[in-house]
């Protein structure tokens, strides 16, 4: 059994010379260009590379953002409330739209993340009653979405919301209105000031809790009518991988809404793992986190099990890995590069699947009424003959025909 | 602080001679002879009364029971599928009616265990279509709730919802709508179906599960409208007292609802405390299980603490102990009274509060207008001058005349 059948279509091409007649018995060549499949990381260094004003920060994240291109085809970009606009009215709108401009002119698509949390929340907020936070909550989700309509269109409206009333770390504006609108109260209210500025938009829920707890919420929400595009679901791994029989598990009980899932914010370390007593990951302060040699082929297996598990579930959608790089959030051997940008066995491990084993390059020759059939993942192609091409698409089966010209 | 406070209400009462005359400064007995609050039991040995055709037996539960009317003003009525219609068509009505009956005659107010739940559920079901089962649980609850109405005004309409699709120790009808309709979609039309066929009568859902699921699930249930009465709050405290902590912090966080609150199902036991490793009770199968005299003093004790902390609560409106006596669920030392009747230190201790501490009994004097003025704990009473007597109710603040006559 084939158990990536879903990720593939069947093509059956007409290909036609610049006069009309069938390109009979000839050679061609079909590339694919990019996936449909959300292959995601954190984008926060393309927001960074458009602020800083020093050259030689910016030729290095420059570096950095290329080789994030060399991988994926779909970027987060930070609008944490309390540093997106971390004094009222002073935004980081400037950097984070240049930032979502640079990743779409090369084919990524953008999601904000997150419009709503208790964590990273404007502190300037908690001066004002409930009633005036839950206002400026909601303008300021109109506000956000309206402002990146067109450019971002696909938001984390709100994040952690199991633990969101209960989370008494320190007092938070987040946390009170959440306390004072129940949790369902709150999600109706942003997820409805979303969809009403873009009706367009793929609005999801994001959780690191992926206990019963969630599944129930899940299901009052959507039971209130709210309306989730997608289940984001974290899987912040630093406490060491999970293992295919919990991933099994996951995906089984939150494959029961039949929407579309999402694998939000994905971490495997290729250091020490942090102790399984540590409860709230933040807890664990460490001066360095080294990545080793052993724990980079550790994560490269990891991660290509991982994504092949999630790849091959008809209902996931996108595999967002949290940092590209190591050193980022805890300090973690996160990323697929090392601090100074060299690619770590994790990066290759990726673009071995994701530009190699699930993507289709083939040469084929047309029959003598010019068709050429094939089946292959989903997303965008070229079919090249000699030095005429022709751009198509593969999201469904396909039947076309095709008129290559001069590139 | 008085914490009873919301227990009490003042009574301003003018007491008239027969002739219509004001009863001028004359001693008068002031009686609480019932309680507002539901002090509950189990009082499955009502209907094992009414069915037994040994004369010992009877006489035998009949002294039990005339205890359990010592104590309670509430008893729960056994209504398991399983147990109630173990065939199709054959059910335990006639028994169970006549305990209802029984129990009602001498005040109790009755409330029956459960409509629906995936435990002790009929086997006969499980050749039945999914469609078919949920035709039949609909079915089975507009039956008997409607048999019962008038007697049986209280039901707990749905049990253990949280685990109820998860639940993988055996197969059973329920569990398997539970998975099809999920767990909001199974609620509503159990509830649904109750509320149709007894719109006056008060509905709950019951759970052993205190955390934050089952907050979610209630959120989610109150969000659909599905038309619950009051929170059900399983405390089977077979592995040790939950102590005052946890009490505190559970009646916090179910309180938030606004709704009435019933520990529906409490246990404290008089014997060793079943190790905290087992997860599932049902799996501690033990040959025999000794009350003590030190467990009986510590029962006593965390009852008299946890009735005390519930009392205290303004929006809990029950306690039920679930085994009146010893040796029932799991052969537990959990009644207050041990195997052979006699009463236990828990039964002197609960009696103590309920019909001592928590009942008004006062001796007053009218005054020169022929009022009496007092505070007592809400519920039915006599005022009684000399032979005559009159009965009031107290259930708020009261203002009236009374015009005792010959009993």
């Amino acid at each position: 059994m084939d158990r990536l059948q879903h990720r593939r279509a069947a093509a059956r091409l007409r290909v036609l010379c610049p006069d009309g007649t069938p390109l009979r018995e000839r050679p061609v060549r079909i590339d694919q260009t990019s996936h449909s499949f959300l292959f995601g990381c954190g984008a926060v260094d393309a927001v960074a590379m458009m602020k800083t004003q020093d050259e030689g920060q910016r030729a290095f994240l420059r570096e950095r953002m290329e080789k994030w291109l060399g991988l994926f085809n779909f970027g987060t970009l930070p609008f944490y409330w309390g540093r997106y606009e971390p004094r009222e009215g002073e935004t980081a709108y400037t950097e984070t739209m240049a930032a979502a401009r640079w990743l779409i002119g090369r084919g990524v698509r953008v999601k904000g993340h997150p419009l709503c949390w208790h964590t990273s929340c404007a502190d300037w907020l908690m001066r004002f009653s409930d009633q005036e936070i839950l206002k400026r909550q909601l303008e300021r989700i109109r506000r956000d979405v309206s402002a990146f309509r067109g450019v971002v269109d696909m938001w984390d409206v709100i994040n952690e919301v199991v633990i969101m009333p209960d989370f008494d770390r320190y007092d938070n504006a987040v946390t009170r209105i959440c306390r004072k609108e129940g949790r369902i109260g709150l999600v109706k209210q942003v997820f409805a000031a979303a969809h009403e500025t873009a009706p367009g938009a793929l609005l999801l829920i994001n959780d690191f809790n992926t206990s019963v707890s969630y599944e129930i919420l899940l299901e009052g929400l959507l039971e209130a009518g709210v309306p989730i595009g997608a289940i984001g679901i974290q899987s912040h791994q630093q406490q060491g991988f999970w293992g295919l029989e919990k991933l099994e598990n996951v995906l089984s009980r939150f494959s029961r809404f039949g929407l579309p899932i999402h694998f939000a914010e994905n971490t495997l370390i290729s250091g020490e793992i942090m102790p399984s007593y540590i409860v709230d990951l933040n807890d664990w302060q460490v001066d360095s986190w080294p990545s080793t040699p052993e724990g980079e082929e550790r994560q490269a297996r990891e991660m290509q099990e991982m994504y092949t598990a999630l790849f091959s579930h008809p209902l996931v959608q996108a595999i967002t890995n949290w940092n590209f790089n190591d050193g980022q959030w805890l300090k973690a051997p996160a990323g697929m590069l090392r601090q100074d940008n060299s690619p770590k066995p994790s990066y290759q491990a990726l673009k071995d699947l994701i530009h190699g084993a699930w993507e289709t390059h083939l040469d084929l020759r047309t029959d003598s009424e010019g068709y050429v059939s094939f089946e292959g993942f989903r997303g965008g192609y070229t079919l090249i003959c000699g030095e005429d091409s022709a751009a198509f698409s593969l999201e469904e089966d396909l039947s076309d025909t095709v008129c290559p010209g001069r590139q």
